[in-house]
């Protein structure tokens, strides 16, 4: 690296006993700040070596003495019973069978007739409350004058006895009798003022802090465990509210919204709010509701933060319910700082996107800990950590090309890097090129297409760059995998929502809408494309030179002549079954095509019966008869559907043509890109630098545009970066 | 063989010019009966030799002459125009566009504003009438004040020019300006009358005729048929009344109902009222409407007949829609037999258990034309009659075990078996066989095993024995497989409607029941299984100890908390892509079981996201994480899931032992069946005969149970039969 760049921007994860290792890292990687892990402490040899000092805190869990004396004020949520068949005319029904004791226990103090009910699953009716009674003793639901061979089920409150992380970590770990904390309901007015009266105690006692690293604010994301070992997560995700219900918060709703959320609008028929499924009006006003509440209280905390001359950072993983950073009010809570911890491209966009703070922190894998994710080793013998951070440098490298970030950093034990000499050699490297790709983004950022790319999803902007969880939790996830894609390419992205579409059309700078998911999906829609508005704008818009692209399901809902409700401009559309008896049009995949020109026989996952309309659309790939791959001329603009899309470095490429094929932009795409779909390229008019990273583990030659038009080409060592003057 | 059998009950196609080796045929081939076939003619030597003679007519296509001259007595449709956007708020839409020109036109006669409809698809909603109008000259329909950026249909009146199967044999054989058979409405007075007159003038010039063979009655299956030669069957389907409709039926229905059948109760969103879906409950009325007039002019010609002193049988195959032969009112017809070509077993089964006719004929394949279904050479050079021929009586065979069939008879042009000896001899083989099997009949029947079995289907009885057309038609046809599978096995069937089961639970003899097909189908029932009542009758059915078996998606349909509505039977659900948060049970595929006992590695079409319920649910196999095949007890009574089916002997063995083990009858299963499923027993208790075939190409030994309990080794050759003494 020919550039002078200061070394600083990265935080590291200090360790009492390890000060000289601490001292020496943090001089390799070029360290500024240290960082305190869960189950580490900073000594204070650390704490006055003159770096930042940054000390997490996860308020909810904090103060476990105060939990286990008040536990009529913990956490609790609505759970639906497994169903149970009656065979006579009354039934009893063990609501918390099936489930891990040691996560939930009935709320037996509020009155189970306010808040429970009593579904036949069967006939999908509530059964009255009259029908039935609880048993406090038992703890069972006795329920009478019902239909024999009908099943029943019982939504209940039930407290929760463990915080999730606390309680994922301490089995996971086998921790014994190490201490279960508890999560408490800062709804409770006696919990707030503890929380209050905590944090300024703690403020007072951490003098050297210099940031206040918030573990999210106060509710995790939703995490239902059960009894059977071979069902442990029954329910599990990324995004959903249900962890935020309580007495309190529902009885205040019904006030503040004039009408009452029942235990049903969250048990939704056991399916949940999952956050992969399309939000209900309610569901979004329960959002509404609690994210206000989380900011007031979250702010009231950062103000105390702030009173004490600390900054507040908030770390965007657990307990981040309500604090969603792309939310239209994050940015009155008045956090400093933003810390996202990414495995992949699209979490680095994530994270580097957020507006409303002056940091943008990323902390890189792998974590500092004996094993990673699935249990396999990392920093531990049969490991190999330097492995590990290559791969995920390379997904969040690209994103990094695209997006500037402020930090970076680690987390866990550093003892445990002891070790490791190459992989604290490949961290200095790193740690290096993030600074390098940081300062080409000062002034004008990289060259992108002239037209955006829209993510069209129920969700919209809230949801920006990211579905629900990561891309290795839900692979067949295909917005994710769009995502993981994008954020690395020469596009701007924009998330839109229907009512964004409904009521301001398509922003004017948009050429390409993308629309992705299963039929079932908040990506998709779903009923959404009932709305005939939507459909009409689009359609105009499309016809009037834009592109609409397509993938898995797009459009899809049962509803009039079609099921995918563009198939006017997808130009094909999807038989559920009930059109055996239609004919299918005869089409020939097209032997070469733009969108094709690099990867000739793309991998494409294939999407069920999926037929052509007719001869207008041209199929680019297909597989058993079906098309996988169609573009479709309409108006002057033009309609592509792929049939599923993972990520991978030739779709990628792939999806790269068809947006820009779909946008009618093909002749840009040699000033953004090169000629080799191994490689990356990103132009800095602004530095007058051309990046260029090789994705591969293979040396890579390419062919990039220069300003004068003349090609320049250029060689890059596996997985590696060359940087160039855009005028050689 | 070693039997005393009359060589009879066979019909042989004569053919003029060839009287020489039509009697030898005769001889060889034990026919009693000659015939004609389309194209083919009997002279008189033939016509006077001593045979029975049938003769073939079809009444709507007989006097063409006559159809020439009444073209506004044609038979007609509905057709929903292809879909147009509209780029204005008016728009001209030309119905007739992409359809077969020399196959509709419009019906212009008729005021379109009584019978036509025009449609919004983007909204699904219709256009009021005075929105548009038609242009007579220029054959479009005009609309105004509609919504931009919509797509819009016409629903109209067509009438059709070319009988449909004059239509495929002239293109297919390029007959050129041989002349077009048009179909005649029979609702039309004037054709009522001529068809009888046209039939008597028949009968009293065809005195030496001794069976009328109907070609079916009046109104063919529907066949639509598009401009572009890349898609040329825009609809077909095997059991659909498109064909019935026409002003004069839609308004004396309307007299006899009380209310108006509109187009769109056939167009249907352009799905039409296909047989594989649920039909409606208005388009069952219109059946039944059609039914009772196909049978009142069906006997006026019926009786025409027998007053002419011959006898009426009925060709089961083109034009017989209101002839269905299940239907609770056939017998009404008045006919002395029916006759059913035959590719498949469970068409034999449909032929050989028709009620109402004294005479049960079956019509062999191959038909002796040069080339078979998909053009391939049969009797031409390249092609195997022999072994065609060996194909088809290797799936027919098994169902001749099971039912009596009366009569078997081949059709064609009889000159083309010349050059083909091993065929001749073949058949006489195989006619024999034939006979032999016939005889075993006489008396009581085959053994069964003590329960029965009960399909479960939208349809029920009236569509018994198949699903809509031939197995090589819709092979994915869940259904159809399980029916070709069932035609030769030891278990009585019977079908049954969700009417049936409402109206008087389960048949007191059926001991298992299958529902099978995808959740749109009515082999499934769709929106049946909202019903509670036929969930809870079922429930308890199973829990009192008998068995319920699933296949591909059975039971499904979006309502309450599950997809399989007998899921809690079942064991299994399927998850659509909203329950992706719900954990998954992690089962172990158990290695051994009775089910899969034959086959430990079944060949089942996986369906998707099948997860079990729980621990309760014994999974017998699974492809990539999903269940393929489950059993659960419920009560005394047994659940089997199977997530898909395709006929062939292996899952036609594996099909068995799932039916002996969910009606809990393992124990019964040796004494109907052998121990090779390549051979099949069946018992004759009334003639102390044991029958065992080999369904496949390779010598075969089984051991069959014999009535002391001891057991009998029993080598069969290739595709042969062996009879054995029940007691040896």
């Amino acid at each position: 690296m020919n550039q002078e760049i200061i070394r600083d921007s990265f935080t590291l994860p200090g360790e009492e006993g390890y000060e000289k290792l601490t001292l020496d890292m943090a001089k390799k990687w070029g360290a500024d700040v240290i960082r305190d892990s869960d189950g580490t402490k900073l000594s204070d040899e650390i704490i006055n070596s003159g770096y930042g000092i940054y000390s997490t805190i996860c308020l909810i869990r904090s103060d476990n003495q105060w939990a286990k004396e008040n536990t009529d004020k913990l956490q609790q949520n609505f759970l639906m019973s497994f169903p149970v068949m009656a065979e006579d005319d009354s039934l009893e029904i063990e609501p918390l069978k099936g489930y891990f004791r040691d996560q939930f226990r009935l709320n037996k103090k509020d009155d189970p007739k306010e808040f429970w009910q009593v579904f036949d699953r069967t006939s999908g009716k509530e059964v009255p409350k009259e029908k039935w009674i609880f048993n406090e003793e038992k703890e069972t639901v006795f329920i009478t004058g019902i239909t024999p061979w009908h099943k029943y089920t019982v939504n209940f409150l039930a407290v929760r006895l463990w915080e999730e992380i606390s309680m994922y970590n301490h089995i996971t770990n086998d921790w014994g009798d190490k201490e279960r904390l508890m999560a408490v309901e800062p709804r409770y007015p006696e919990t707030r003022v503890n929380i209050l009266k905590w944090l300024e105690n703690w403020c007072l006692e951490h003098e050297s802090t210099t940031v206040v690293r918030f573990t999210s604010m106060f509710y995790n994301f939703a995490w239902f465990w059960g009894s059977d070992a071979k069902n442990r997560y029954l329910f599990s995700d990324w995004g959903s509210y249900d962890f935020t219900v309580n007495p309190v918060a529902l009885r205040e709703f019904e006030k503040t919204y004039g009408y009452k959320m029942t235990s049903e609008d969250f048990v939704n028929q056991g399916k949940y709010n999952a956050t992969h499924n399309p939000p209900s009006k309610k569901y979004r006003d329960w959002m509404e509701f609690v994210n206000s509440f989380v900011i007031e209280l979250g702010k009231e905390c950062i103000d105390m933060v702030h009173k004490y001359g600390k900054k507040a950072y908030v770390f965007y993983d657990d307990s981040w319910i309500g604090v969603e950073p792309y939310g239209k009010r994050f940015p009155e809570f008045g956090f400093d700082g933003i810390i996202k911890c990414v495995f992949n491209g699209f979490e680095a966009r994530l994270g580097g996107g957020v507006q409303g703070v002056d940091v943008r922190e990323l902390r890189l894998h792998p974590y500092l800990f004996p094993t990673g994710l699935t249990g396999e080793p990392t920093f531990a013998p049969g490991g190999n950590p330097t492995l590990d951070a290559s791969r995920f440098w390379v997904n969040v490298r690209r994103a990094l090309l695209r997006v500037p970030v402020d930090r970076i950093g680690l987390g866990g034990y550093l003892h445990l890097v002891e070790p490791f000499p190459d992989f604290c050699d490949y961290i200095e490297k790193i740690s290096d090129e993030f600074r390098l790709l940081k300062s080409f983004h000062e002034g004008k950022g990289p060259r992108s297409m002239s037209g955006k790319v829209g993510i069209l999803t129920a969700w919209g902007s809230l949801r920006s760059w990211i579905c629900s969880g990561h891309l290795h939790e839900h692979p067949e996830v295909d917005l994710t995998n769009v995502l993981e894609a994008l954020s690395g390419l020469p596009f701007e992205v924009e998330f839109l929502s229907f009512d964004d579409i409904r009521e301001n059309g398509v922003p004017e700078d948009i050429r390409v809408i993308i629309n992705a998911g299963c039929a079932e999906s908040a990506w998709n829609g779903k009923d959404e494309w009932k709305d005939e508005k939507v459909v009409e704008i689009l359609t105009k818009w499309v016809a009037g030179g834009n592109g609409f692209i397509g993938i898995n399901e797009p459009t899809a809902v049962d509803h009039s002549s079609q099921f995918f409700q563009m198939s006017h401009i997808l130009g094909v559309d999807k038989d559920l079954g009930n059109k055996k008896c239609m004919g299918r049009y005869q089409f020939d995949v097209e032997e070469s095509h733009f969108v094709t020109e690099d990867t000739p026989e793309p991998q494409i996952p294939a999407c069920g019966d999926i037929f052509v309309l007719d001869g207008n659309t041209r199929v680019l790939a297909a597989e058993k008869g079906a098309p996988t791959l169609t573009s479709r001329t309409f108006g002057t603009g033009r309609g592509v559907y792929m049939s599923g899309f993972r990520f991978s470095i030739e779709n990628t490429r792939l999806l790269t043509r068809a947006i820009c094929h779909a946008g009618n932009m093909e002749e840009e795409m040699g000033s953004v890109t090169g000629d080799n779909m191994y490689t990356e390229v990103a132009y800095y008019e602004g530095k007058g630098k051309v990046v260029i990273i090789n994705n591969s583990g293979e040396q890579q030659s390419v062919n990039i545009q220069m300003k004068d038009g003349s090609k320049l080409q250029v060689h890059v060592e596996p997985y590696d970066i060359e940087i160039k003057e855009m005028q050689q």
